[in-house]
């Protein structure tokens, strides 16, 4: 089959590959519905993280089951699944706490920028639908599989209630579903930081009340001047520099955390001053698999449309000029129709 | 009067002082009932922070009212009373949402080391009993102002509930009253990190269940073979160095959470290792007032004993053999009669 490989900075191809195969009792391989690019995919993509041999890329993903290893008891062929790119058994002890992510046989998925894909510990990574869905929902059940769900984490992380005036920095495909995940939550206020027409505008769709244009300095001002000098009691952070970690921590009120889900590059935090901050972190890949049901009903309930934040939609043999898009940020972020 | 001053590294006199006076409407004047040592007097007495002129010590009181400014409703001479080391005025958005130590007006307590002191903000730092208590309550109503609140900060920044397993870094003062705070918070195992026979049986006496008096690594080990590989669901840290927080992180589990007073000096942390140790942070100087009249009362109804923390008591005179006593670690806590 022809799926997509990463030969090295800036080089990602659609080639062929053999098609992947039941290795372990308790995998499943799944013929994708479709596939999209990651914010993160752009690290190795840009040379910041290493790529020693040729990388079999993706790791959002939602399909049919094709077939099952023999111990898989929870789907079956035939039926439609979206799975967390962290693949997790869901029953260590780190699982039964909601920490998927941090499971004690953790393994993160590759290769699912292909037609067909291998999920290993399938009964504990997959959530099956009771039929199959209309294929207008496809791109919001295939969102939920990695940027809702971390959006949704950093929303979760920094502990958004009924109420709350979030900040949501980064305007990338995840900190829009943060805005969408604040404004589920009940967030009262949600002011989102985004200096791009067609990010503010999403930004605003998915429930934003507030658009920040200014960074830094001016940044933090202006939330605090949004907020009566107090600053938020929410932020997502949702990008992962020294820059936007340091935007972040400083928009928070005292006693308030910062869910960080954007994976830190270059962000070295002083103990002395977070402590006088007072202002609380929870981060880490998100535990997508314990959010999935919720977020699967609310979109075959058509009450969220997480997949309006794929802005740019092409087959997957130019899965090269998708990268391309989204590291030259033309688009926000890209699905691949398998 | 003679009170308290620190005029550099490992020079504390007790010598005289003016009396303090009311200087603003706000405050108050009160007779200590007793004073104390607390292990962050130690910093600048140990030449770790710099002392630019004679500092007046102690931030830890409880005493009868003495006098109070025109514009002071909530206590009245005659009246016994017990504050928070943070002055706040207990009505800013910060006080509201329970982060009095970040009030917009904050004040840190100075020259509690004494027979009398002023409060500022006493309306909003100052809690005062129905009657007078008996002397044998003074110890215990004397920790709640700082070493008990902040020990119990710690547990609830640490999110220490019903049945967690709970880590306790430090067996100082703050360590001691964390795990004393920990038992009342719920928790169903309080693992203690001492290597002192006295702080391992005062551990015991406050609540917990196992004694840990490895280090490091070989501490880490031993937490995780006694939560089944797990890791603790709570961590209380209370120290403050480079090496007691790397203990903190490592022995929590992932979605969890440290609580952490120590202030810390010297400690820099990795975004990324803290993003995948998915290990949550909250810290800072304790909300102590947020607890006051709740842990005032269990004191007053004899629930808890937070006094016995203090291991040696000395007149104010010789406040020098206090410090002494604290810095070579031949004392845990001393009280000082004033």
């Amino acid at each position: 089959m022809l799926a997509t490989v990463l030969h090295g900075p800036r080089d990602v191809r659609c080639e062929e590959v053999p098609e992947p195969k039941i290795l372990k009792a308790t995998d499943a391989v799944i013929r994708l519905s479709a596939s999209c690019i990651c914010g993160s995919d752009l690290w190795p993509y840009r040379g910041l993280n290493a790529v020693a041999t040729p990388m079999a890329m993706g790791h959002e993903y939602c399909g049919i089951v094709e077939e099952v290893g023999s111990a898989v008891t929870s789907v079956k062929p035939g039926q439609f699944v979206v799975g967390s790119f962290c693949l997790s058994d869901n029953t260590c002890p780190h699982c039964r706490f909601g920490f998927q992510s941090s499971c004690a046989q953790r393994e993160f998925m590759t290769g699912a920028q292909a037609p067909y894909a291998r999920v290993p510990l399938a009964d504990g990574t997959l959530v099956g639908t009771p039929k199959l869905p209309p294929d207008d929902l496809i791109p919001s059940l295939l969102a939920v599989s990695d940027v809702l769900g971390t959006g949704w984490y950093a929303a979760s992380a920094a502990r958004v209630e009924e109420g709350s005036t979030v900040v949501v920095v980064g305007d990338g495909a995840v900190g829009l579903m943060g805005v969408l995940a604040a404004k589920q939550l009940g967030a009262g206020r949600i002011l989102a930081l985004s200096r791009h027409k067609t990010r503010q505008d999403l930004a605003l769709f998915f429930g934003a009340t507030d658009i920040i244009a200014e960074r830094g300095e001016a940044g933090v001002a202006r939330v605090k001047e949004l907020t009566d000098g107090v600053g938020a009691d929410a932020v997502l952070e949702c990008v992962g520099t020294k820059e936007s970690m340091a935007q972040a921590l400083r928009c928070a009120r005292p006693g308030s955390m910062v869910g960080y889900v954007g994976v830190p590059h270059g962000v070295e935090l002083d103990g002395q001053q977070l402590f006088f901050s007072q202002v609380g972190m929870l981060g880490g890949p998100a535990p997508v698999r314990r959010f999935l049901p919720y977020l699967m009903d609310l979109v075959l309930e058509r009450r969220i449309e997480p997949g309006r934040v794929f802005d740019l939609t092409l087959p997957l043999a130019d899965v090269a000029e998708g990268y391309r898009a989204m590291d030259e940020r033309r688009a926000i972020k890209t699905m691949l129709r398998v």
